[in-house]
Parts: C-alpha cells; structure tokens; sequence
C-alpha cells in the first residue's frame, strides 16, 4: 500500500487529493512555489517542501526540483493532479525510475494515446466511433474532393498544421468543395507554410459528453457513467453535469461499452476520461483519452458516491475495483461550476488579487472545493479557477435550483468572479430545456 | 403554494430553512436579536427585522413582536426551526388565528403529544412498545412493590415531579426494594414537596435510536430510517449517525411500522421524530415524539438523498410527500458531529466570544451547516452550537475515516471548542466497534 504521497500540484485539486489521503491514513507531502507559501494545500499537508520562484517552469513544471522533493521526504509515490505535469509521461518515467509510484496510467499508454493518430487507430480497431476523415495526408482538391464523397458531406477540410480556425473551411457540398479547398490551402501555406490538408465529417451541433472511466492492473475497467461538458467558452469547460439529458439508458450502455473496450484496447490503467462528440441523432464519436483525473470529476463523485481519488490511490497500490460494473448506481443528478477570478465582461481576463471578503454557501446537496479563503491573495501566475461549486439534486430540476440559489449566496470581494456570468446561463431557456451544445456559449456571448 | 416563509429562528437553522426556501422559489424573513444583527441568516434572507433585545424572551420567544413581523412583512407562513418556539402549541395557533400556516403539525396534535402520559396512552393504544411501568400514581412502597413485581425487576422509582436525577432510585431485586422506594419518596418530598412516585421497568444499556418521520394531509405516512443518537451528554446529543448498526432491516422494519402507526395514531402532518430507547437484545420502547425538525436530520436527509425542510415546505403547503415508503432508499452510511463553543475540560461550559480564524473543510462526502464566520463574534446568550459537520461514505468505516480527516481540518480560533473532545471519541474502541450506548459520554469523562 502507498505510505506517503507527494502531490505535484497546487490549489483546490492538492487539497482535495490530501483529504483522500489522509482519510486513508496516507501521509502527504505538498510542494509550493514561493508565490504560493500561504497557500492552503502548502498548510494543509502533513509535510510541504518549497520548490521554486513562482513561474510554473521554476516549480510545478520543474521534475527535478520535484523529484528531489520526493526523494527527500521518501515519498512512494506521486499524485500529478490535472494539468502541469499530468500528462508528461516523460516525468512520469522519471517517477519509476526512482521508484516512485505514478497515480496513473503508464508512461507507456499516455505516449500511445497521447498521440492523436495512434490513438485513432487504437480506438477505431477497438471498434469505437472515430470521426470519418481521410487516413492519408490530402494535397490537391481532386483526391480531396473523393475522399469527401467516401466520408460524406458536409466535411471539414483541415490544415495539418492548423489551429485557432486558421487553415480550416466547411464545405456543406460537392459544389463547394474545390473553392473551399484552395482557399483552406491557400491559408495554411501562408501561415504555416505546409499545405498538408486533412477531410473530416463535418459534426453538428455536438455535444461534449465524456465518460469516466476507471481500471485497475486485473484487467477490470468499470466506466462511472458520462458528463456533459458542452458549456464551454474557447475548449475551456464552464459547466459540467452528469447524467446528460441527450443519453437514456440504451445509448449510455452503447457509449460506456465503447469506453471500456477504448480503456481496454490501450491497456489502460488508473483513472482515465473518453471524450466524445455526440450528435443530436445519437452518433457518437471519439475525440481524446485523457490520461489523468479531471476538473469535473465530482459531478461523476456525487452521482455515484464513490471517491474518485481515492480509487486512484487504491489501484496504484496494486488493489482491484472496489465496485464492479453492475454494482454501480447512478443516483440523481450532479451539477459542476467552475468559478474563476476573471472578468467576463472585458472577455474573461483573468482576475488575480486578493479576496477582500468571502462566503460560500454549504448544506445539503452543496459541495465546494476550493483552496481559497479570506484574505487569500490569488498569484497571477497560474490558471484563474478559484472554487467549484457542485450540487446534487434528486432530478435535473432540483439540482439547478439549487445550483441557483448556491451561486446567489456567493459573495466574493476584492476580485472580479465569474459567478454572474455562471448565473446567467443558469436561467438562459436553451440550457434550462437542455438543448445546449458546444456552441452555446458562443451563442450566448454574441447576445449578451 | 407558500409564497413567503418568516423563520422564528437563528443561526445555521435559519440559514438551513432559507436555503430550502431559496430554492423552491420561495421568498424568506428573518427575525433577528439586538446581539444578531450581523448574524448570516439576517443577511441571507430577503428581508429582515429586528424583533427586541439580545435576551431570548424578548425576542426569539416573543410571540408578539414574530407576529408582528410576519403581518409587517407578509408572510404567509411561518418555520419555527428547533428550540426557541418550536414546540410551542400556543404560537402555532395565534400563526394560524393570524391566518399563517404554520410549518409543523397541529397545534392540537403538538398538545396531544407534549403531554408525556397522553402521549404515552395514544402510543399503547396503536401498538408502540412503551417502558412498562405503573399507570396510576403511587403513594406507599406496599403498593409499589406489587407494580414492581407486575412490571418485572428491575425498575427505577421515579418522583412524578423529578427531574436532574433527584428522587430517583434503582432496585435491582424485590429486596432492595422498600429502601429505595423510601429514600427516593423522602428526596422527593424534600425537593418538590410531593410524594407522588412511578415505577417503571429499569432500561439496562440502552441506545438512543429515533425514526424520522413525514406525513402529509392525506393521511400518508413513511419513515425514513433511524438515527442512532447514543453519544450524549445530559441530553445534549453530541454525535449522531444512521443508519443504526445495532439495527437490521427485519428490526428496522419492526421500529419504523411502530413509528408510522404512532404517527398514524396521533394524526399526525409533516416532519416529526419518535424517539425510542433500545435494547441489547433488540426490545425497543416508546420514550417521545419530537413535533419539529430536529438538528440531527441532515444525516437522514444524506441517506435518504431527500431534502426535509423541502419536504416540511411542500407538505405545509398542502401537497402530498414527493416519496412513498417503497421509494424510499437508504444508502451509505453518515454521520454528525455537533462542533460547539465550549470547553469540555471545564465541564463543558459555553466560550462565546469573537472568531478570529475560522477554516472548515469541505470537499466529497462532507457537509457543513453553520451560520459561524471568520470574525464572527458568538453572543452569550444563545446555545454554544456553532456548526454541524455531516459527512458521508458508502461504509460506516468510511464516514468515520472522513469525520475524523474532516475535524482534523477544523481551525476555529478565538474560542474554545469541543472539536478534539470530537475526535477523541472517533477514535475510541466502543465507539468504532459500535458498542456506544447513552452511557458511553459518562464511561468516558470518568476515564479522561
């Protein structure tokens, strides 16, 4: 069993993977960048070593000054959290190498499905939906345009290179696709002087529905149900809640079957989230593994009563599933806000200060985990997120009008807040009626 | 429908209550002391008013002024929380005089049941095991022996008018007898000036177990499981849990049909509690029926997944429970602790005074209801209850291994609090075997 963790992150998920721990009768060991010395995961854990000045490359990104931190305090194993080092199966390996335990997959599988295209090919040979597209590089418009009629339209076309939309047009039919093509290519070569292109199905409207998944070193892979991220500003989730209206029983089983036979055919260990694209029709495609624990993860917490963290920790001390798949009960429904020090309305710049004044709401069906607190300076040098508020209702109903009441008694001073903002789209009739999908906000952002 | 509830309350009760307003779209007035003026539930409400002087009979016990302001303000109902008015019959009817609904059952019904034998014969006659003991007063030990030797040995000999253990007497055996009864009917004499005594069957290591009930006005009524609340002290619950691991589901079965036939019986609407003390052997006896909500029932709200206070809101506006007893679900186990400002080494005595740093945890599985903040100055002249922590794990291991990581978390400085005295009975052998009965406090404060 491991002894002594060392979580190499920083706010509300350090805290929160120290409140696992130590409800296992698992030593902690936290790292602080100097910026963060007041921190509440630096003063919360049983032990806490300075790594570094404040910029993310200097400490939290920093593996050796980690590894020594590690090392120093004879941790056995490492909790990475979410983002920084979570998915560098680079420090990863470091980890093994010392002996060090990775709360995570293995380097291994985070190389096989951190890399897009092998970890299409893994998924289409486990049978899961990936989006049809072309399988080979695409350089003039006649190949182009055949491939398109293979794959059907409306299409995608897609500078390899590309991102930020640069590089990238719709054609919605034959008649559009040659213009569409040469004014794509055009782009990508001017800005990123490739024409390599790309033919994907164009998906409407989608919704982003992800399921959790979690797997142990037996071979049991469980999935924990899905989790509507579809509120989200810039791929940057604001919302998240599980179940998903748009799923009844019969496509969750389709969907969850998929995510295990993913989770499965990679030999996935640990926790680990299939990414989806969901169609209103019901087609759903495969987008991204990720290969750690997410932001999102207590809506999935709340709606099964099981500790996602504390699975982790289980089944990177080599013990099975404490569930299995039939034993695991979706109870009600789970709503998730991300609220950020950041001002929505000079396009949510961040926000960093100090918190002149703080109260959350509590009680029944409310949950917060956050790392600030009253007086709390927040540093400018990492992400915005300052608190997650999750609710619990027994209905969809329910569980927004708590999350509106919850989100009414939040009082923040001293910084600009989201929580306005998060307010508004609890009360806007295209979420209320659940038809929201990944272009919602930016629906809604026009409007406002 | 209610449309405006005005709470004749305080601290993290009225916080509680306009919470479950809030999200049922319900508008809330708060009533509020001289020495409240900066208390949350003041400031959380949509209106407040200043009801009198910090002294509770001038203000939460003043049924004039509450009336007042809830024709003032227009309230159409009124939620008396515990304590303070709660289980007052005359305020609940001057609230309906006033044509107010009062949230709680009828006034009537409060009468019928706050008058211990009435409550007693109503209880008998609908089948509820009640503690066997003498009908009529007794007078002359001749007499109560031969009760005594009906009732079975051994009993307690009690003063009609006792109370703080004066002119109360065990006798084990026949024996023993005469002696007792005579010493207890001289101690009554002397303190009461009465001689009137009872005899009842001596109730060897009981727990304190309690069932929730709920009815609404069409005459349905459904239990909601048991409330183990074995860990107190004069009374004063300190530690409360459901479910009960003294009770399995042929016994709860038992208890809860008894509960719902007592409620039956004293026809009984909304929220009420029926208390019982348990045997070892698993005999159970009728002891009261609380007719409000309890401070305890957020450990039943988090096993059942139902919101009371909802349910109190809805029924008093007349509509049916939202639940039959086949839906009813019990799931996981959970767990109070009561974190008061006082100092157990000074036999418990209350710490009111000014927090000066107040952190209190949160995360998966945990609940705080409280109405404290940093800052906050605890008058003197109210209860020393400064919040409720409530956790939940699917196992009694867990919620026990998540109470105690959560009151480790804990920091309230400025005043003293029971917090460590908390933790140390979380971490005693009786406690976790699940061997405490109402005697377990007392063992344990000789021991510390």
């Amino acid at each position: 069993m491991i002894r002594k963790v060392l979580i190499a992150n920083r706010g509300e998920i350090a805290v929160r993977i120290i409140r696992a721990c130590r409800e296992m009768g698992i030593l902690t060991v936290a790292v602080y960048s100097e910026a963060d010395r007041e921190a509440l995961h630096a003063q919360l854990a049983d032990e806490a070593v300075c790594i570094g000045p404040a910029p993310s490359k200097d400490s939290y990104l920093n593996m050796e000054r980690i590894l020594s931190a590690a090392l120093v305090t004879g941790a056995d194993a490492v909790h990475p959290g979410f983002g920084f080092l979570s998915e560098n199966s680079t420090f990863a390996r470091r980890c093994q190498e010392c002996h060090i335990t990775w709360i995570g997959p293995s380097p291994e599988v985070m190389d096989r499905l951190g890399n897009k295209s092998e970890a299409r090919n893994t998924m289409q040979a486990a049978g899961v939906p990936v989006i049809p597209g072309t399988k080979e590089p695409v350089f003039d418009w006649e190949t182009g345009l055949s491939e398109a009629d293979r794959i059907g339209f409306p299409v995608m076309i897609k500078a390899a290179l590309g991102g930020g939309g640069k590089g990238m047009r719709m054609a919605e039919t034959r008649g559009e696709f040659q213009s569409a093509f040469q004014t794509a290519q055009k782009e990508a070569k001017s800005s990123f002087a490739d024409g390599t292109m790309y033919v994907e199905r164009l998906i409407r409207h989608p919704r982003h529905v992800e399921f959790q998944i979690m797997a142990d070193s037996f071979g049991n892979v469980i999935h924990l149900g899905e989790r509507d991220c579809s509120i989200q500003r810039n791929h940057q989730k604001m919302i998240e809640e599980s179940p998903c209206v748009a799923i009844d029983d019969t496509l969750r089983e389709r969907m969850g079957s998929a995510a295990v036979r993913a989770a499965k055919a990679a030999h996935y260990v640990n926790a680990g989230t299939i990414e989806f694209l969901l169609e209103p029709d019901g087609n759903f495609y495969f987008m991204e593994m990720n290969t750690r624990i997410q932001v999102e993860h207590p809506v999935t917490e709340w709606v099964t009563g099981m500790d996602l963290i504390q699975e982790q920790l289980r089944v990177a001390s080599g013990m099975p599933l404490s569930v299995t798949q039939g034993e695991v009960r979706l109870s009600g429904h789970a709503i998730e806000c991300r609220i950020n020090a950041e001002n929505p309305a000079k396009n949510f710049r961040p926000c960093p200060g100090k918190i002149t004044e703080m109260h959350l709401p509590g009680g029944f069906g409310v949950r917060v985990d956050t790392a600030a607190y009253d007086g709390y300076v927040i540093p400018a040098f990492y992400d915005s997120m300052l608190a997650k508020l999750i609710v619990h209702g027994r209905t969809r109903e329910e569980a927004i009008a708590r999350m509106r009441s919850a989100l009414g008694e939040v009082v923040i001073e001293g910084v600009d807040t989201n929580v306005d903002y998060l307010y508004s789209i609890l009360n806007e009739e295209e979420y209320l009626a659940g038809r929201a999908d990944i272009e919602f906000v930016e629906r809604l952002t026009e409007r406002l």
